[in-house]
């Protein structure tokens, strides 16, 4: 998918949320454990109950990772649901991965020839050819760790580095980069104001953003500052959607969260 | 494993090899490519020539990812076939991850649980509660990239950070952690020189070391500046070991090449 398809659909839903699919087997309803599959029902029920309030989902592979061969396979049944029934949405497969030059081609191949997904969360420590290989697809899109949501964010990612905080020169030195316009980035929602500074940075690229609401974010303050002329944000909620009841109810629970915050979006976007 | 128990078979092997099984279908031998599956019999038969002369197995995962469902299976099936014949090596999965707190123990329990390697490879960028989790499990262990051995290391690693580079931040920060007793870090062997700032550090940890051979750094110089009282290091090669034949000889080979190591490392451990 390319960024102006992105956009489109932002506009034609009046939404620019990402969901994130999470899927922990102890806090889903204990109906869906009788399943052969259990994370997949999960998830294919939710997709089928949100997929018109969101642009975008994003399973985060540690979630599946830890149920072993069970759990790939669930993450493969997931993508392959979304991209046969909902072509329209922007995949994400959350994983942060970055190894040197052959090692993140193998990776790439992985989430982008193997499993088809639009996009791949990468960690910046390992510098540009960890995060080349995966700019090197058509269409496809490298979306880099910038400034993360979590307490240890703070430990390196805001150290002042030659003048400027660490994640400053990350998005910067990025720009640099073979395909570099393939780029987005991850920026928590922390601290709005930060915003304000990578916009002078990368004033268009896409910047996915958690951490607004269970993480205490504000979606107005982060649309105020972050928001580009062609949007350019993603807004991702996982656990207040997916987990919004654990009950037989919980698809029905999960479209009622997904959409008060695609109608705080709209309202934002008709502004 | 402990570390004691690491240094104890570096001792009685008299060898601190890890070997890389980054097995790629296209470098492998064209007669294995007919069985059921091609990456654990290549594995099996390199791990079957070469176990004596090391310590220490280290699959890259993104080698098996780029496979999909069947490469999870081979890797499966490599670590128990490890841990089920040679019990007494430590494996190390080569995957390089780190998320929010609560996604990292996801991670956790896929390699440690799941699994059941000895130690992950993990990624820094997210700070103390990306790689923590890692770290609350017995006899298990995390690897911290610290200095990489690839061209992107000069990106942000040697970074000059409040005085010092990112790289000693890095290490010295980790250090506050909690069981960071049981933390190694990844080291590539690029300058040896490097390795006398580090010790300074970390007097007594271990440290990966990736970069010897193919990628043109010297064992002795690296054993002179790296190695500590219980040794401490564990030098890996992959290329150099597991493709010196791609005939139907490629484990006898893959044994030549990793004994003129193995006795190197005899003789530096003589002396």
């Amino acid at each position: 998918m390319t960024t102006q398809q992105l956009t489109q659909q932002i506009h034609a839903k009046k939404s620019f949320l990402c969901i994130g699919l999470d899927v922990d087997l102890t806090k889903i309803p204990q109906h869906l454990l009788q399943t052969e599959d259990p994370i997949f029902e999960f998830n294919k029920a939710i997709i089928d109950a949100t997929h018109d309030l969101c642009v975008s989902y994003k399973p985060n592979t540690a979630f599946y990772e830890a149920y072993g061969l069970k759990g790939w396979q669930s993450l493969q049944k997931t993508i392959n649901y979304i991209n046969e029934n909902y072509p329209e949405i922007f995949t994400i497969a959350d994983a942060k991965r970055g190894d040197i030059g052959n090692t993140s081609s193998m990776y790439a191949k992985a989430f982008f020839e193997d499993l088809n997904f639009d996009s791949v969360t990468v960690a910046p420590y390992m510098g540009k050819d960890s995060v080349e290989p995966f700019l090197a697809f058509e269409n496809k899109h490298a979306i880099m760790l910038a400034l993360t949501s979590n307490e240890g964010a703070f430990d390196f990612q805001t150290k002042n580095v030659e003048g400027k905080e660490l994640y400053k020169t990350v998005i910067e030195t990025s720009k640099t980069w073979k395909n570099s316009e393939k780029l987005m980035y991850v920026v928590g929602a922390t601290k709005a104001e930060y915003f304000t500074d990578i916009r002078k940075i990368v004033p268009d690229s896409f910047l996915l953003v958690p951490g607004v609401g269970a993480q205490g974010g504000s979606l107005s303050e982060v649309c105020k500052y972050g928001m580009s002329n062609n949007v350019g944000l993603l807004i991702n909620s996982s656990r207040g959607i997916i987990y919004a009841s654990n009950g037989t109810d919980f698809a029905e629970k999960a479209r009622t969260e997904a959409l008060k915050l695609q109608q705080e979006m709209a309202a934002i976007l008709s502004n």
